[in-house]
């Protein structure tokens, strides 16, 4: 069994590996979070019952972590909190070991991920491109697999772009659900503490155990209407400009979600880019110059602010009331338009950005390249919506993601609907025991499988009767020395092919079969030393021919 | 692409097969539902949209199908209803090809699956022991693989039962939630239509389709505090006499619940037997009296009726109406006693049966045995609660079978649960281009992979360097010359180990690896071919030795 102190361990040597110091703002030292796995462990030995022990937690670097500095990207405006954020205290409560804070787009003012004077963060997969913002560490650091799950904070997208950009799943409560308590506040009517993980169901525990009443009481969802899941799906038309591939990508994801049975309504996506829009360029960005305005103003010049962060919140402070009353009412207008045009859809989905930049490019334009990013997220807080980001396959080796974004307080929900773009069902041949009346077969049916065609191998086989209880036979690629085998093709969801493979005994095996037409199919093969002195029976064409002429006993 | 013909074929295939001629009051001619399914596959063809094309049904012999005798399972009882049932039109407008009606206990009086002059239904996996009633033959088709799902009813447990004796998942509905039109009440007030499948996915699926408003509200469940999941769970001594292994089957399904993160909370069970024992034994079955009690008046000693069945039914006409409140008030007392030890648990879990006897013992006491089968399932109904029994592993070879029990309309919510218990996480040895640091490790990480323990084989391998892009290594089993190499053990989500297969290229294989402490994990092996010609490197003694020795470039 694995402690929390061979999971830090495990962290640490990640980390040596990858060569990524941006990711970290403050990184601790590998003694003191061994010390903490060592008292998880020790809890665990005790009895105590610790869903999260020895999960790996990175922390944003605006979520206070006792004994590290709070920087918000900015070394300037540290300060050393005596306690922990309640998000962060829940998860150690729980078992999290914290490894440190990571780096953002300073005071999260961005998508980017490049905005701090602690480096750009590039991309988990391809360095050249961005890892997206403002939650870059935070992101990077779990799809580089340093940590298990990490805690971002979302205003605008920032909890949810990264997620896309490095193929990792980032949930976006409804506001209120987590505290933001021990948060430098970006936008504080907007933000909300967010999570990354690698799967859903890592993200969605974390979340559970962070969530609790806080100033929002607690309401439940509207009742839902039964029938199968409504999902709200924009024309190609109004995304506007998206990468290459990434319309074609975003098609797939909703023929996916109508695949698995939901049912695609038309939207007009109209109110919710034009409020989108209204982030940065209306008077709602004043609210981060309360946050932050007097500290900037205070530090002039100075090195450890980024230009474009400080520029922007700068310019806010002299946005007058007047100019936020009247953006106020325009957004509610837009509200009451979002919702009507919704209807009784339970998720809207959208690409959760509509392109994937280089440094290059943000650096060329640094306020241009951002504002496109936040085309499809911006408007998702500014409403009161809560939103799931989920992986959706890749476009030319780059993740492509997708969000489900629905009404607040259903987040269960809409994670649920995201689970059905996880993965379709999968298929495997079998040849042997396996086959349709023969002794295991029961074994597809127990994980869900279901007949879908009945072919053959390529003509490159050979069959083997292996001595095994129940007797089963050996399938061997020759190349053109081979023969052509009677084949089942079975559909299986993908957890019952794990399932069926952590359950194979040794000498079978499964790989990548041939079949005649020259298609490739998860198959049966076994090991080579099964085959030493076992009769072969090519010739049969088939386990059940072979079985058929044995003499009845 | 199979198409929905392709799939019927194979269903008649499987019933021709496994010889269960119990299971069935009417199948239709085969013709006929292929004529049906090519419908099907020319509306798919011409771009319709229908989430079950090709999935195949099998219906409860007590609900409407239009051309089919409705015979509750009882020949002299047999109409030809003119219309499907609601439930069964759903399915069919989703694309659903129905097989035929299934046998049952007759009027739906049983728990057992022996009650039917159609013959006793035999259990799926083991011909001795009961299916389980009343929905024997929906149940027995679908864990057979021969129906893709079924619709059954409960009332006492009819809809759960037989699953946990099948090994299959079955969800009894908030009551209302499916229309009952159609469907020959057995307890007007408590009848649901049920849904059996193998997974909990297509179960969820179908009970979409077929949800609407009926005569009951849609109301929302009552808003969810914060946290984990909250799992009440009974002491061992409040479930009375269990199937010998049974007791640790139920703790093991709980451990599984809190290793997952739920919580689990103590509950007092009492009311919930106090009132299931009040089913059989009050004045409630005087409904099913009303239901069909005039019927078996006017048909003594006829053999198309059930002697136990009739005999029960005969019995309720003289309870008097005042023993009928007497017990109406005691129940009310009894729920809200069984509420308030809830608490704000989320679901209760329970063992869906007590035990799974043999055919045998049934004859021997047909009422008792059948008492016992309902001592968790029959209290749900009365206390209008929803259900979802699910597998949960094997005891002595049979399966066993759990139910989350929650308050009316959380039923997604407990199937989320219950999803719980699915796979647990599984284990994958690498030895090459997957271990950390190598060029293919990513792909682990994107299943959610994590690390948890650097070790090595078995001293019974030998490694080969392949002729692969990138280079990999090939290792194969030899016994006793072999040598031990360097492997990685990660954790992967069932799923994620099904993906990881399913995109796994020739030449390389999974199967079953010994490793250094004798114990046996899913591991890297490689087709026989693959290493023919290839240097042996077993000297080094791991992948990363021998690439540290290569000439540098």
């Amino acid at each position: 069994m694995t402690t929390a102190v061979d999971r830090v361990r495990a962290a640490y040597a990640r980390i040596a590996q990858v060569d990524r110091p941006e990711v970290w703002i403050a990184l601790r030292p590998q003694a003191d979070t061994e010390s903490d796995a060592a008292a998880v462990d020790a809890k665990v030995a005790a009895g105590d019952r610790l869903p999260l022990a020895g999960t790996v937690l990175a922390v944003k670097g605006n979520i206070d972590v006792a004994g590290l500095p709070t920087t918000a990207g900015c070394p300037a405006y540290a300060y050393e909190p005596d306690t922990d954020a309640p998000a962060v205290a829940r998860l150690k409560a729980a078992g999290a070991v914290v490894l440190g804070t990571t780096n953002l787009d300073q005071f999260a003012t961005g998508l980017v991920g490049t905005r701090s004077p602690y480096g750009a963060v590039r991309n988990a997969l391809s360095p050249e491109h961005v890892s997206g913002g403002s939650s870059s560490g935070s992101a990077v650091a779990v799809a580089l697999g340093i940590a298990d799950i990490a805690l971002g904070t979302d205003t605008a997208g920032s909890g949810r772009v990264p997620a896309a950009f490095n193929g990792i799943v980032g949930l976006k409560p409804t506001f209120g659900l987590i505290p933001t308590e021990g948060v430098v506040p970006a936008c504080a009517s907007l933000d909300c503490v967010t999570v990354f993980a690698r799967t859903l169901s890592e993200a969605e525990q974390a979340m559970s155990l962070m969530a609790a009443p806080s100033g929002r009481a607690l309401s439940a969802p509207a009742p839902r209407a039964p029938g199968p899941w409504r999902i709200a799906v924009p024309e190609l038309g109004q995304l506007g400009r998206l990468d290459p591939g990434w319309a074609e990508a975003f098609e797939a994801a909703a023929q996916r979600l109508s695949d698995a049975g939901a049912e695609l309504l038309p939207v007009d996506l109209a109110p919710f880019t034009e409020a989108a829009a209204m982030l940065y360029e209306g008077a709602f960005v004043a609210e981060r110059y309360t946050a932050v305005g007097a500290f900037i103003d205070a530090h002039p010049g100075s090195p450890d602010l980024d230009p474009t962060v400080a520029g922007i919140i700068s310019r806010a402070k002299d946005i007058p009331a007047h100019q936020l009353y009247a953006d106020q009412q325009r957004l509610a207008s837009l509200r009451i338009r979002a919702l009507a045009t919704l209807g009784d859809a339970d998720a809207l989905l959208l690409p959760t950005a509509p392109g994937h930049p280089t440094l290059t490019e943000v650096a060329a334009d640094p306020l241009g390249v951002n504002a496109r990013l936040g085309r499809f997220t911006n408007s998702t807080n500014l409403f009161d919506l809560a939103a799931v980001a989920v992986p959706a396959g890749d476009v030319n080796g780059l993740p492509f993601g997708v969000m489900l974004i629905g009404p607040a307080f259903t987040d269960e929900r809409l994670a649920r609907i995201a689970g059905l773009l996880d993965n379709p069902p999968l298929r495997l041949a079998v040849i042997g025991a396996h086959l349709s009346g023969q002794p295991l077969n029961g074994q597809l049916l127990a994980v869900g499988g279901r007949l879908v065609l009945t072919t053959a191998t390529a003509r490159a086989y050979r069959l083997y009767a292996l001595d095994t209880l129940p007797p089963k036979p050996g399938l061997v690629r020759v190349g053109e020395d081979g023969g052509t085998i009677e084949a089942e093709v079975w559909q299986l969801p993908a957890e019952g092919l794990g399932v069926f493979l952590a359950a194979l005994p040794r000498p079978m095996a499964l790989g990548s079969v041939e079949l005649a037409d020259g298609s490739f199919v998860t198959g049966f093969l076994c090991e080579p030393q099964a085959v030493e002195g076992a009769r072969e029976i090519t010739s049969y064409g088939s386990w059940r021919a072979y079985l058929a002429a044995l003499p009845r006993p």
